[in-house]
């Protein structure tokens, strides 16, 4: 292993360490001395990487972008159809949420403070949605009585926005249960009667494999 | 007027005064000799209600809850139906988040930190949302290849707080025209055909105007 490589190896420990500190004790309690001790560092291999606190949390929210961004597109790569794939970025990302500690710390600390990247991974998201819909529309998969394009998308996105809101408080509201009763009910109001069969409100199997990758 | 009135209404002219400081400026940049001043009373008459900054933002914060408390319960009092009632006061409390820089000021004070408020206020609608479909169950307006009940409940809990959620970066989100979209997506989903074209996604006008009181 070069020296390149190890440096790569003890700054990943650190952002993974500095996650599972947030995660546990929130930003304001975790302490540098922890998270170099649960990486298995030094204190001075810590500050080689990260002059403070606010730097390693800075590191964390960006791979947990990152992370987010990634998977969104590995979801899109896969795609069958629109409303399929719009389906399967949600399950996807909220399983990363639940599932990969950095991700869900990485996101908590950007909605903590005045970060500008909530905003904006809110932002995009809301991008995608309405991409996914332009794309639907073009596809012939949109109901033909369901409503104003834009209604359609603001609907969309308040309803997913609202379920990351939610989960805050509750793990519940990003569960695989909780994303499929969501799906259920809005990919009726969405879909063509002929598009509506082939659309699994649970996730394409397939995507949901190929998504369950390592971040960072 | 007596000594007891008197402190009344500079006890709310303080609250309206520090509201509009912590809306223009933030909590952390609002000052206490601002406030006392926009709200024309002595720095000291000040301190006679609050003993310091934190004080009065609590006065905010439980000002703008018991209006919004309020609001609901005014609205439940005009109530026709109850799916009409769940989009009129989806509407009420949106006009009064725009609309009241108590409400408003409050509410976003209520978000910015580990306040148990905010939390509460989104169970507080849970349960208003589960309660309004279960009596919209019991008046047959539901439609019945409507899906689960706890999926539409969830539905239509994720989108209304993923529209407030949302409102935080952008005022257009609980503008009168996307809470109205809202609904216009949501009610066929949720209510059988006989009763869509008795539902207003606008809301009620009566209703409008019975909210229409100053708080405080």
């Amino acid at each position: 292993m070069t020296k390149q490589e190890r440096a790569t190896r003890t700054r990943d420990a650190l952002i993974r360490s500095a996650a599972e500190e947030f995660d546990r004790h929130g930003y304001a309690l975790a302490t540098l001395s922890a998270i170099s001790a649960r990486a298995g560092v030094s204190p001075g291999a810590l500050h080689f990487h990260f002059e403070n606190k606010a730097a390693v949390a800075e590191a964390v929210e960006q791979e947990a972008c990152a992370a987010l961004r990634r998977t969104a597109r590995i979801v899109y790569g896969r795609r069958s159809n629109a409303l399929q794939n719009l389906t399967d970025t949600t399950h996807a990302l909220a399983r990363l949420l639940r599932d990969d500690v950095v991700v869900r710390a990485g996101f908590r600390l950007s909605c903590a403070d005045d970060s500008r990247t909530e905003l904006s991974l809110r932002q995009e998201w809301q991008s995608c949605v309405q991409q996914r819909l332009a794309e639907a529309a073009d596809e012939g998969l949109l109901a033909v009585g369901a409503g104003g394009r834009q209604d359609l998308a603001r609907t969309v996105v308040a309803a997913t926005i609202g379920l990351e809101t939610l989960w805050r408080d509750n793990g519940e509201w990003l569960s695989p249960r909780t994303v499929t009763g969501l799906w259920r009910t809005l990919l009726p109001m969405l879909a063509a009667p002929g598009a509506l069969a082939g659309l699994d409100p649970a996730g394409s199997p397939a995507v949901a494999d190929d998504t369950r990758i390592p971040v960072g």
